[in-house]
């Protein structure tokens, strides 16, 4: 039944593409409509992101040290011209804002100086401004009455704009893109002077260390210093801690500051850096005094748009700890640690856009993330230089897609998606298989003894799924020759796949062949992913949850990272009461170690201080990372039971499971509202205020519904109509 | 007889390659030895000349509006890693200087904090600084008495090092580079800072003109505008002019600047705006005074290595001015002119390179030159958008190989030399030859009329020439492979141009084919440079000499920039007497009207300030452009008559041909030394510090040589060795 449910799916994605573009269109013209009211800042689409992401990436510290990430860094083009055509009904003044030296060109004549506003004359006219920025990146602001710089601008990195001996302009084979911008909607808020908001946050509790003190501001936080009543000439050093034992050990804790102070500053110093830290350790020269130690807390102001209250409040306490987790590590990018590293890392932050779609759905920060890892052209190795992460970059475009059903960026950004895909394409050995080549990384867990080497089945699923996803995203750009060719190499792929990795006898998924030998190894990865891609007929679906996933001698996950997929694929299969279990042990496992928000990695079979460890350092360990926020996606899509079944929650299901839990209510967010479902044992209640939506429940006894008809798919499995904003109530008995 | 010694050289340059690596090898050990006895700040190869051309090319103005270029911008890498390994017999304390933050490890081991030193222990080490900076360009300048950073380091874009989970370090597949460096050898020398030269300049004369004055620098010059005794509050506008007729209209001149001022101004204002012009109009409010209008001359400190005086006191004024010409031009890099474009255009630089190889002999202007041009990947369009002109790049690189021997510029930059190639050589038509797609700009000359559509003998005669460039660069590169492919293909298109353009029944090459018809057109440009190119028979260069070069009825040249080559293909045909005439005609006729620089274009029909104009604007030509500047390279190389015939000058020809003057002394620069010709009607004196060179006198008596054996070539030919450091005395009698 899943099998045929997530083909179905898959399939209707494609099959519904036009229909999509349809509705696009239709929403691209309100938008340019909307759009002529709203001026905004615009740049080069890709390029704020990459700019800023190199600003962040290089911010996380060791020691004082800076640590900047391991992989290329692109640049925003210095020189890029911006272009509009207009007709406006009257004569029009417009205000000009640039970041960096622009030429003007009104109807192809440059106009003189660097004017802060030009008048616009009644009628047509073509609008260019050519801007350099060298030093940041080149945006412009424009406003007047009709004339606003906005999402239908144009803009282009190589305006080929020559004047022949005669003085006349030839221009062709200009590649024109539509800008990129975001929510700098005033002409004083730059793209350059981009940050987070602030909010003060106070210290709740304060104790003597030695001549100094240890700090603590209650839970896991980000910020910024604050010192106050500052006097006073000498030193202050301020040693911090995700962990009490780190912020007291002032020679190993992997960040520190050392402030010096002559005497004349103000009597309220603010940090210029921000750090992440539960404690802080100040020890100020005898010669220094202060009165006190605050920070201002750091955040990107998102909406909880989606929420989750049930029985039981150890979970409820699991949810809200993960949801804080994800709150901290959405930043301006979706990065993986607060402490460590700061960067952003494809494989953390396809977890971060699913969990996202359970919280937030903020689609700009999935679009961000996106573009700061995939930089732009030449693509010289993989992202993050780890095989797997350039396949999960594909299927985070696909899943954008599945739930936004945004189709623009798909169109703007498919030369990227295909350069990408051919460089991993190029990257396959000579049976087709990738395997990693020279600067190659393969990943797929922080696991002791976990074999990397050779063609890694796992590797080939997810490129499976990449070149599916490829497939989808060619012919939303019309690039239909593309869309056949995927097909067909992830068709092939996929047959090979079974043919040399499946094994007949046992039924299950081989780990690894070496040199044409497959080995005797079984791992859960390419099994579990095989799982909820659907990938596996029920059958071996069944073998592969005895034999692997429910399978003690099988290499263990120790990550939330993995844990994320393991469980996944659990509750694909209709297992939400043993991952209910599991969830508890697992994460209520790091809520009885005191944990504030969710670690990088667990092992319940560690004690104390030993939990801090990593990377061969005793505070190596990140104790907020994105990926130990999953039970939000987990709770959201498979307790709750929501998901969009075509782009954007035109369509979606809604299939509850308690899994145990006595009672749920909870809210998933959709593009433009939310779907919330309230369950008991007896009665379900989904309310949607948009798209069309397929209620499926199991019960014992034929249930009853305030509208619609109730359908019977098979014994104790119904299915309802949920239709937008109509509550549908629905009295059953839970099995 | 031409022939066979083009061809000879040309085969001589892929035979003699294995000889110059193996110089090449024992200069690069002596490098080594020397260059640890000096720091140089260091960056990634290629991104300081892209960092500084993007600034330059952005500061051409057109009445205070920015006029930037139109092709691509790239940007130096944000983030790069430098690395040396070292062995060093005592520790050595070693001083640090970043532009940008950077992460230092010690074989491995982060240290930490931003150390201003670090004391590295005896012994091996490996010592890596990876350092960023966005907003100018990441270098480093590492100090101590044996661990210096020089051109030996290595960089790299992406590190691709990380650490597993047990904290141990993996790397590989990281894309080492030699550094980029040139002369910044002091701390403080930082390449973010770099500047040209600047020295006072008084005005030569200053007049009335309205309420203003007109001030005359004397001559063409560039630089900053310096007023002294500044008094008062108001307004200053200065108009610009090469010309006098320019400087006075203040309404169409193409710089302008309005300064103001409030009354609190020091008395000396210098504009921090540097400008081309040799008169400015000032006109100053009536409130504010000033004593005198001076300015900085601005200038790239080079040494005048080449010379020439004759018995004609025109042509040396010719020569003086073409040096003067060369001069203002050669700046941050070889630019087109000085007031307009301010840009490096390809076609432009491949003069430069030449003329520059006669004049200052400087490599860094050459390689700083071909570097901005190139840029980086991915190629997306021809070099300044012209066919042409990615094509006179690749032979750029060929002549540089020739004149300098040097194979590093060619060893790091292989990659960027194919991949331009690869993009050539991709936009190709199904008949193997290039056709201008969309975007492609084909320049040829500016000339009205001038045909540019379809298939053009001329571009597939250039490519043709790059392909056999890329050739020899493929084995100096190790590339063996893609030696034979270029070679192959050279002459595969070589045998096509001559099966489709050459004119059997009329022994000259046509001009153009569209849509498979060979259009009744002949023009100069294939011609010619199939002469030099030495492409055509003795036969077929004879007939090309009458029926089109001398042929008045063949469309006329009337720039400088074709003059060049036209001039050129005559005297590689012996017709030095003929262009003598043309040289103290054209370049003559511009000192006639008055020239204190060479002009971009010269037509003598026209009169008075008609000669200003250009480009439909009234002062729109540039009246100091490079390409006016060609005498200096006609005249060292086909009168002086030296030229290298292997690379490097390790061997050389001189062959001076008095073309009907009476006597002329000179000196051509070679890498380390020069070459000093003294000829007469009757006397030959040579000398030289490098190189064995070759003497070929026509005389109609059989020559007396101070040393060395005369062989007889053929009637009235002669020719004999000249030895290093020996000065070579020749009695003979001129033909």
């Amino acid at each position: 039944m899943l099998k045929s449910k997530f083909n179905r799916n898959f399939k209707a994605m494609v099959f519904k593409t036009k229909y999509i573009l349809l509705l696009f269109f239709c929403a691209l013209f309100a938008e340019t409509a909307l759009a002529q009211q709203k001026a905004t800042w615009i740049w080069y689409p890709g390029d704020f992101e990459i700019w800023l992401s190199n600003k962040m990436q290089v911010r996380r510290t060791e020691r004082e040290a800076v640590f900047p990430p391991l992989w290329q860094y692109y640049s925003p083009y210095a020189l890029v011209t911006f272009q509009t055509e207009v007709d406006i009904p009257e004569p029009d003044e417009v205000k000009i804002y640039s970041e960096g030296p622009f030429q003007l060109l009104l109807d192809g004549t440059q106009v003189y100086g660097q004017p802060k506003s030009i008048k616009i004359p009644a009628g047509k006219h073509k609008i260019s401004f050519k801007v350099y920025n060298q030093e940041v990146l080149p945006a412009i602001y424009i406003n007047g009455k009709y004339v606003k710089s906005d999402a239908s601008w144009k803009v282009t990195n190589e305006d080929k704009l020559w004047i022949d001996e005669t003085g006349k302009a030839q221009q062709s084979g200009t590649p024109w893109m539509p800008v990129g911008s975001w929510n700098f909607d005033l002409p004083q808020n730059k793209p350059s002077e981009f940050k987070l908001k602030t909010t003060p946050w106070n210290a709740k509790k304060v104790e003597k260390f030695g001549a100094g003190e240890l700090v603590d501001f209650g839970k896991e936080t980000f910020g910024y210093i604050k010192i106050h009543g500052l006097k006073g000439k000498g030193k202050i050093a301020l040693y911090y801690g995700e962990s009490r034992e780190e912020a007291l050990d002032s020679a190993k804790c992997e960040t520190l500051d050392h402030l010096s102070f002559d005497g004349n500053q103000p009597e309220t110093y603010l940090h210029d850096g921000s750090k992440a830290f539960r404690y802080v350790q100040v020890q100020a020269d005898a010669t220094v005094k202060y009165d006190s130690i605050s920070m201002l807390y750091e955040y990107l102001p998102l909406e909880y748009r989606g929420s989750f209250k049930s029985s039981d409040e150890q979970l409820n306490k699991i949810w809200d700890i993960s949801a804080y987790t994800m709150h901290l590590t959405s930043r301006e990018f979706f990065i993986d640690g607060i402490k460590r590293d700061r960067w952003v890392w494809s494989g953390d932050a396809y977890q971060s856009y699913l969990m996202n779609y359970y919280l937030f759905f903020d689609s700009p920060s999935v679009e961000r993330t996106l573009l700061a890892l995939r930089g732009k052209e030449p693509v010289t190795a993989h992202i993050n230089i780890i095989m797997d992460y350039s396949l999960y970059w594909f299927v985070g475009v696909y899943d954008y897609y599945l739930h936004t059903g945004d189709t623009k960026f798909i169109k703007t950004f498919y030369p990227r998606m295909k350069s990408l895909m051919e460089f991993c394409l190029n990257r396959r050995n000579k049976n087709g298989f990738l395997e990693p080549l020279e600067g190659d990384w393969v990943f797929i867990d922080w696991a002791n003894g976990l074999p990397k080497t050779g063609e890694v089945s796992f590797e080939q699923m997810l490129l499976a799924r990449s070149l599916e996803a490829m497939a989808v995203s060619a012919e939303i750009a019309g690039e239909n020759e593309d869309q056949k060719y995927y097909q067909k190499v992830a068709e092939d792929l996929k047959t090979k796949l079974f043919d040399v990795f499946w094994d007949k006898k046992e039924n299950v998924m081989k780990h690894q062949r070496i040199d044409g030998k497959v080995q005797e190894i079984v791992t859960r990865y390419a099994n579990m992913f095989g799982i909820f891609f659907n990938y596996f007929t029920e059958e071996q679906k069944q073998s592969i949850k005895n034999k692997v996933l429910l399978n003690k001698d099988i290499l263990q996950i120790t990550t939330p990272y993995m844990r994320f997929y393991e469980l996944e694929a659990l509750c694909a299969m209709g297992e939400q009461d043993y991952v209910l279990k599991e969830m508890k042990n697992y994460w209520g496992g790091m809520l009885n170690e005191g944990a504030t928000s969710f670690w990088e990695e667990y092992n319940p079979n560690k004690k104390g201080a030993a939990h801090l460890e990593m990377y061969g350092r005793p505070y190596g360990k990140s104790l907020c990372h994105a990926w130990g926020a999953s039970p939000i996606y987990l709770l959201g899509k498979y307790y709750l039971g929501v998901k969009p079944t075509a782009p954007g929650y035109s369509e979606y299901q809604v299939e509850p499971i308690l899994g145990g839990l006595k009672w749920m209510n909870g809210e998933v967010p959709t593009p433009k509202g939310k779907v919330s479902v309230k369950c008991t044992t007896n009665q379900v209640k989904v309310l949607s205020n948009e798209g069309v939506g397929t209620l499926r429940i199991k019960s014992s006894k034929t249930p009853k519904a305030n509208y619609g008809k109730i359908e019977k798919l098979a014994d104790y499995i119904y299915q309802l109509t949920i239709l937008p904003n109509q509550e549908l109530l629905v009295d059953y008995k839970a099995l």
